[in-house]
């Protein structure tokens, strides 16, 4: 077994600084309802993913900033997912999504204020690590296009708009690779970049980070209809009342699970190939398929 | 006179490419939401600046690329400032907001994904006037610091948060300061940036753009009381009716015109002293008093 709470609680404690920095300069409600958000308790499953291709890829220093990054962009788009005008959504992680502790306007604005601040960290994270300033503004882009619409918000939104339409398989992938699997794939690309790994190696972490990713958000499909509330800490059951195209709608429950455990061995034998299937990384991507909220 | 038409159709050209390089990956209806927002007819007055600025301090390539990323973060706070939860306006240049033209998740999708739109049009934009990819990186990070909660999201927060408040004059500045001066501030100081001025040069630029920067918001306050709604665009005469602190209530109408003419007046002193007031930098912070809408 590994222990992830050393890393959990450096991320934590990133998370943590960032904030404090923020301080003088934020408004003290925006700066609340981050704070909030980013404290949530959630898995920091990108966060890890990031350290564990870091180290991978021959990364010794912290990389806890860096890591806190995708951490920050995650957090916003949970935000943001939650408004009204969104998925309506009061309940995430067991505690009141931000819109309804705060207020519609504050949580907006919180979220959009996030994007700038997680370049802002990516930056001051690559350097923190030893990067140069040129390599750090390249991993700041990277987070910055995982987040954007060609990535996450377009996908975000896609996701919402194909609400009771008919989608296939292609269709829904598209959708999930951008609005799950693109800030992974950053992740473990980062990562890789955090570490001047060879560009064979964060092609790997790339495709490594897409897959997982994929087969992360088949998982949340599948957990939506097997899994509790109280379990999720969020409501279960919505893509059916939704009338949303799911892959368990699709290929139905068996054949979902089966795919997404098949991504995941597939994205491992990628990594092995260029000599960085680590533990870590193994036991990551296991989790992906193996978790139970 | 100065005939600003060409530089005004560059930059509307440089908005037309950003979005026609972005229609392979952005989902539809979010780049026409985008397209729509930049569309809008608006003055340009912050491109405008980068581009006097770029030229005052030397610069001779073409920045209309770099002069759209302002462009595009001012779009993006018009799109949020209308929205619902927001000042719940439903007309903005004469034509419909952009939640009302699209819809509430479209608006809010769209201007959240012009953030790191604007980051990369910065980037670029900094790449074609010759910059090297580190002054590039250090160009969209201006861009992204002027956009965030330090500066204009979070001054458009407080702003609204302080409707129905009392505020005193270094309050109001305050509030200003982040969610108008911020993102003029950058355009100045950006276009020096790009012609590579000396510390001094963008030093006074950057607090000519903050001083004009406060005068512009002033002179926004008294044309809200002064002005129609058919000459302004928008809703007129909506700080009284929301019970909104502004400079005229604080100061009346005539001291608030006075204060806007002497910052105005001083900041072309602190450019004159870097010898760098050329007649166009003059004209557009006269214009920012003498303005009509």
């Amino acid at each position: 077994m590994i222990d992830w709470s050393p890393d959990r609680a450096a991320v934590d404690r990133a998370l943590a600084r960032i904030c404090d920095h923020a301080a003088s300069h934020f408004p003290p409600n925006l700066l609340e309802a981050i704070r909030y958000s980013l404290a949530g308790g959630g898995k920091r499953f990108r966060a890890l993913l990031l350290l564990a291709a870091y180290r991978a890829a021959g990364g010794r220093a912290d990389a806890s900033t860096l890591a806190a990054a995708v951490e920050v962009v995650h957090a916003y788009s949970l935000i943001h997912d939650d408004l009204p005008c969104m998925d309506d959504d009061d309940v995430r992680r067991g505690r009141p999504t931000v819109h309804r502790a705060f207020n519609e306007r504050v949580a907006t604005t919180a979220g959009v204020a996030m994007v700038p601040l997680a370049a802002h960290t990516a930056f001051t994270g690559a350097l923190e690590v030893g990067l140069t300033p040129f390599e750090a503004a390249a991993v700041a882009r990277e987070v910055m296009i995982a987040s954007g619409a060609g990535g996450m918000i377009g996908g975000q939104l896609l996701d919402l708009e194909s609400e009771g339409t008919s989608l296939d398989l292609d269709g829904l992938e598209r959708i999930h690779r951008g609005k799950t699997g693109a800030l992974i794939r950053a992740s473990t690309l980062v990562g890789g970049m955090a570490a001047q790994a060879t560009g064979d190696q964060l092609h790997a972490l790339a495709e490594f980070g897409e897959a997982i990713g994929l087969a992360f958000q088949i998982a949340d499909d599948v957990l939506d209809i097997t899994q509790t509330t109280e379990r999720l800490g969020k409501t279960a059951g919505r893509d059916l009342d939704l009338n949303k195209v799911t892959y368990p709608a699709l290929l139905g429950l068996e054949s979902a699970a089966e795919r997404a455990e098949k991504l995941v061995d597939d994205a491992g034998g990628v990594l092995a190939h260029v000599g960085l299937l680590t533990r870590e990384l193994e036991t990551l991507a296991r989790f992906v398929v193996e978790r139970e909220s």
